[in-house]
């Protein structure tokens, strides 16, 4: 990643204490995107000591420009919505951590979260809501040039790109919506898909159609990235014919979906196919006491506002949990 | 309800169509609470025809005075968050209707729903987001004087009890937000819960506790509202001891549960005791193409930003549905 445009990170905090390894606090919650934000409003309104720690704050919602399905704002940037967030969480007295990712949960009486520094902290309750990364592609030239023209995230990336070509991978929302960032700025924009169809929204498709620079190759993936020292071109294969091309581009923005960071909680609680925390419909995993919300978990469909609802639902399983408790 | 601050009544519609009922709608939704609107944003998204018919815009949010727990907001008034949600909706060319009940709803290859009015409207899905209205006390007194010092709604009727005495029964949330509104206006304020605790926040508890004009009676229950054509006394119970007391007041806040707004689905969608329609964590009942999201549901908590979170679940499962029927 060349440049992140990430405003929610200079913002003055508020009302935060340090998290204190000497403290049980009644809730842990792991991730600082909307499932841990949210997560973090309904505990602290509960009266419920509370401390976040997060790798990042905003979570994916930093890598996302335009936000126009979030209800209560028809349009927002996807920092200016992280920023509300944190001020709506700083306002009361949550020992808050950023910046730290977590090494290790281990469940028992009392949750033991260890972080990447060492510390410990313990808490009556967890809430996993560490969400989910950008997957890679793993073809030769990826990580050599990652930074150097491969890319992850448009809306950080995207300005890069202004009068250049390049290549977007992935025709989901989040490829379709980064075609249609750099089409307004790139002079040329391909899509490449590995499926037969485009699969995001037909809102989407139909606005990246109203460009004349985006060129749309259905049933093709991309094989090597070369260049020397930055991007120059991408080999991409017709996954039917077999037949390859080489591309030139000055770069290639890989939006092929997320992987889930659930690592911490490998062999604790119970994780799908895809790495994915399983839940229920209250957002407990099985194990007594640990919960789970947004993108990190089974939860149909990743979206922002799906997150919140989960973080809210994790929240309050969890005070009944300690309710029930005493 | 002796008066109904509605504002999001008057606001000047956008961009909707009349419903048809010689139209197949890919999607019908019954509801315009948070839940409801949150589905439509996301279907018409989609690129479906989205119809949309409700007996009012907002539901249960027009009823809440200020909103502090929906992400976002730190603050802001119940309905000017419907109204906010009903801008992003009507951007769209959605058919809709408010001031309309639905009388039945019949599950088909095509499923058909009749309004209170007559007219059928036909769709390939239907979201059920039909919300819950407040449940009655069914006392003595409470049916003859509603209206007359009997109320279900503090944000609409409280501003009429200034310098009075009241009594609102119930102690969770909304007996709680009620108290306080009440407790700024009025000479006193009695509340009356059934359980041997406060069951709301203790963000509002707390709050409660710093007004000297409001006595809390715990484990007691009204028994009959008394009065010539209006409130003037209520009898109270104390549920330990059965000794009965008349207390004097000017109104009585009703605040003790909601009921699920599931009439017109019944026997065809399953249900629990409580008449909520059971759902699985995609939103789907147990008929094909009927979905259903937020407070007429089995999801557990009764939240705006779960139903918001629900009503997009239901919305993208709904979407799928259709997508593989082709």
């Amino acid at each position: 990643m060349e440049f992140n445009i990430s405003a929610g990170l200079f913002v003055a905090e508020q009302n935060f204490l340090p998290v204190d390894p000497g403290t049980l606090y009644d809730v842990l919650i792991i991730g600082g995107g909307p499932a841990g934000m949210t997560a973090a409003v309904y505990t602290l309104r509960k009266g419920l000591s509370t401390a976040l720690v997060t790798g990042n704050v905003g979570g994916q919602m930093t890598e996302t420009a335009g936000i126009e399905n979030y209800l209560g704002y028809r349009y927002i940037n996807g920092n200016e919505l992280v920023d509300k967030f944190r001020e709506q969480v700083m306002q009361f007295g949550i020992a808050f951590e950023s910046g730290q990712k977590v090494k290790q949960l281990e469940p028992g009486p009392v949750h033991q979260v260890t972080l990447e520094d060492g510390r410990m902290l313990r808490a009556k309750t967890v809430i996993v809501a560490s969400g989910k990364q950008s997957k890679r592609l793993n073809i030769p030239g990826e990580k050599e040039l990652a930074g150097h023209g491969v890319a992850y995230c448009a809306i950080c990336d995207a300005p890069f790109y202004a009068g250049k070509t390049v290549i977007v991978v992935g025709g989901g929302n989040s490829g379709l919506g980064a075609a249609i960032d750099l089409a307004k700025i790139a002079t040329h924009v391909t899509l490449v898909q590995r499926r037969d169809r485009l699969t995001g929204d037909q809102i989407l498709i139909d606005k990246l159609a109203t460009y004349g620079n985006v060129r749309i190759l259905l049933e093709h993936e991309p094989r090597e990235i070369r260049g020397d020292g930055h991007v120059e071109r991408v080999l991409v294969v017709d996954r039917k014919t077999g037949e390859e091309q080489e591309l030139p581009a000055d770069g290639i923005f890989v939006e092929v979906g997320l992987l889930p960071n659930s690592q911490f909680a490998r062999g604790v609680v119970e994780m799908n196919e895809y790495n994915e925390i399983w839940v229920d419909c209250f957002c407990r995993t099985r194990v007594p006491g640990i919960f789970a919300a947004g993108d990190v978990t089974t939860v149909p469909y990743k979206q922002i506002i799906i997150a919140c609802g989960e973080g809210a639902k994790a929240a309050l399983t969890a005070a009944d949990y300690i309710q029930n408790q005493k």
